[in-house]
């Protein structure tokens, strides 16, 4: 590892102005006057991949935005490994709260600036430069790498699986992710297990159009009265959602599964000053990472009815509308969930208004056995690069890739971020430490070597 | 009234003329642009007056729209009425609903369709015509009248206070007011009580900022589900206002009042089946139109938080918001009402978020006493006017115009309206019934003569 780091010190500033040009690109996928954008990001991947030593570097046409795939194969006996990113951006509005231009990186305070500094082309990036680095160093790498780098992770991915069904030879026997972040400074972590999500959309209709609240009130079904007794009626008074079988599939967790989750460092005084909350809130008997991480949820992500404008205007609304999500955890089925939601919607709702209920998107929770090779291999690298244990962890949120990889390939997926959890993505002024991406392309450097000597 | 009848008849087409020069003005209030309009309106309100054979007929400026004032003292010594209402109109958006344009009156089916139709110039009209056919006939009136027609009425009537305190010379012994509508065809009444209104807004503070809901979901407060259950607080399942204290300063109703409220009749199939409602809901233990006349309401009347649009976001939001009013009855007060009301919600309001309130605009109730001569009065002139027993009835809006004018004057408000609940006030396609405006006039001129006859 000693020239492998010497390579790194001697190439940082060439390798920081190669970022740079990557994230000067302003690949935001949502927005079709970036079309050229995106095609220039998919080029500059392909002719990175090619430096670094890849073959068969292709840029895959698909209905959407092109998907960059190259590997190097060094010995069909080795290991593959299949590392998945993302070339494309969010949006940067609203623009005029950065404090210097989303597409002119900049560093400041150890932290580079820019639009897709953390999500996910600095990412993707500790992974091209650790490849380099291996590949300038030895020669080789310890195992077979294939890259896939796509362009339309922001918008949903909706491209991505036919490509995976139409190219079986692209499955590998893991996938390594680098799209998240690591529970805090110093506290770096493989996440082995994300929740699924069930979306559901609710419409409550009284009488025929808006009416006078003067010459009604007090008689007529108020809408936005029985949305607030329905939504209330979703949780009981222990934050324990109160959808009759919610928790029915909830799988249970091991005592050591638990203690292991409790192990990771969590400081509730500066997560809740971090919110600027003065109480949390949840589900009893419960920590926070615990309510996040293994217990599922059910959230309003919306709701509204009646005049919303300035002053007053006095009317009882002739409708009411609510959109909510749960997440999941294993092995609670989107489908499942819904439908016992929807019961209870129903029995709840009185017959003074009519209630309509359409369904969004789903998604399965997701988790991998922690004790894989890998992830222990995971594990080890993330010790080494960044000098401290390293923590396996839960997280609440929902990757429908990674989810998707599982299931069609049946491979473990190492989410190994880099990020910290003030990177501010999606957000204005999004960075990356510019520390956590040194440390990130050591600990791939470390991560392939022990990946080459290990039996997966 | 023969010869009054004769009169009428004779000039009925040259009326309706006149009141489609009147419904031609756009004098939309709250219209920066219409002020020309109304100014327009004003002088066609004056010279009418001049035309009938008011008096002092006067274009009064004031800091917003000018009211017009003009009358007809026959005798100091006979009782002085008021006669209120008003030039201006609601603006007609969203036009395209209009089936003929709202400033070019058309008569379809016996109703005339015009923006103010009945809202309140062909209201007005009716009081024009029947003093003008008193006249006309007899030469004299039987009262002392005097007109108070302003241009501020859909916009708050900020400016008549001022009015009527710099001129206190204009007290009348009674003012009469056209400008509601009859519970029913067939069902002529007059409004002896008024509700009065108390408003307030929420908002609700979380987080510092917009939570993704699967990183977060479950362990921080959702302002949205604090809101549904802050507002699921204010009924009980009894439909009663759950506010401590909420109904501690309703008056009683006597035997008398209940027994003759409810004789008015009413027909509740009819009254869902407008409002395509399958339920009514209300407080137990009383009828719709006592749940409307006689009882305080609370009713939300906007509600909003996190997304709205398309498709689905997941966030928790960091506020929710909601605007409430209360309707009140005797001897309610509405600053009373609102300290109880903000206490209620404070006191079930988590410590997890941050509750603001701000008061809104707020009114008295007001009730007159029926057995007063201008109002018995006014009953018998109805039933002359429309053949058919006239009731006695209290309305759940509130029009702070009529509070004050018997805070002020300390005069009895005869509230004889000619409108009919389908005429569809502040809505696309407004119309008045000619029938209605027919039947109008002879019920004033009745009302007049008898009022002439009667010791007030």
């Amino acid at each position: 590892m000693q020239r492998v780091e010497l390579f790194l010190r001697e190439n940082r500033e060439h390798h920081l102005g190669e970022l740079n040009d990557f994230l000067r690109i302003p690949s935001m996928s949502t927005l079709p006057q970036h079309r050229d954008d995106i095609r220039r990001a998919a080029r500059w991947v392909a002719d990175q991949l090619r430096h670094i030593g890849m073959t068969g570097v292709e840029i895959v046409p698909t209905e959407g935005h092109p998907i960059v795939i190259g590997e190097r194969i060094e010995d069909p006996a080795l290991p593959t490994a299949l590392v998945y990113g993302h070339y494309d951006v969010q949006p940067v509005d609203p623009e005029h709260l950065w404090e210097t231009p989303p597409f002119e990186p900049m560093v400041r305070d150890g932290r580079l600036y820019a639009r897709g500094a953390s999500d996910d082309k600095g990412q993707v990036f500790a992974h091209l430069k650790a490849i380099e680095a291996l590949m300038k160093v030895e020669g080789r790498l310890p195992v077979n790498v294939r890259f896939l780098i796509e362009g339309e992770e922001e918008i949903g991915s909706s491209n991505l699986p036919a490509l995976l069904k139409s190219r079986p030879e692209l499955r590998p026997d893991i996938v390594v992710i680098s799209d998240t972040h690591m529970p805090g400074p110093g506290l770096p972590a493989i996440c082995y297990g994300l929740r699924g999500i069930a979306a559901l959309e609710i419409d409550l209709t009284g009488a025929n159009s808006d009416l006078h609240s003067g010459l009604y009130g007090g008689t007529v079904p108020n809408p936005l009265h029985v949305m607030a007794r329905l939504i209330a009626s979703l949780h009981d008074d222990q934050g324990r959602v109160a959808v009759a079988g919610f928790y029915d599939a909830v799988r249970e967790l091991s005592a050591e599964e638990r203690g292991r989750l409790a192990a990771v460092p969590f400081d509730e005084a500066a997560y809740k000053a971090s919110l600027g909350l003065q109480e949390l809130e949840g589900e009893a008997g419960y920590t926070p990472p615990a309510r996040v991480g293994i217990r599922p949820s059910l959230d309003v992500n919306g709701m509204w009815g009646g005049f919303q404008g300035e002053g007053s205007k006095t009317v009882i609304p002739a409708q009411a509308h609510a959109k909510m999500t749960c997440r999941l955890v294993p092995d609670q089925d989107p489908d499942q969930v819904l439908s016992l939601l929807e019961h209870h919607l129903r029995e709840h709702c009185p017959p003074s208004v009519t209630l309509t209920m359409r369904r969004g998107h789903g998604g399965a929770p997701w988790v991998c056995e922690p004790s894989h090779p890998a992830i222990q291999a995971g594990l080890r690298a993330l010790q080494q690069g960044f000098g401290t244990e390293a923590h396996l962890i839960r997280v609440g949120g929902s990757i429908p890739i990674v989810e998707m990889f599982a299931r069609l390939w049946k491979a473990p997926v190492v989410l190994m971020g880099f990020g910290l959890p003030d990177d501010g993505v999606h957000a204005p002024n999004e960075s990356f430490h510019l520390d956590q991406l040194d440390k990130g392309i050591r600990t791939l450097c470390h991560f392939w070597r022990a990946l080459g000597g290990s039996v997966l």
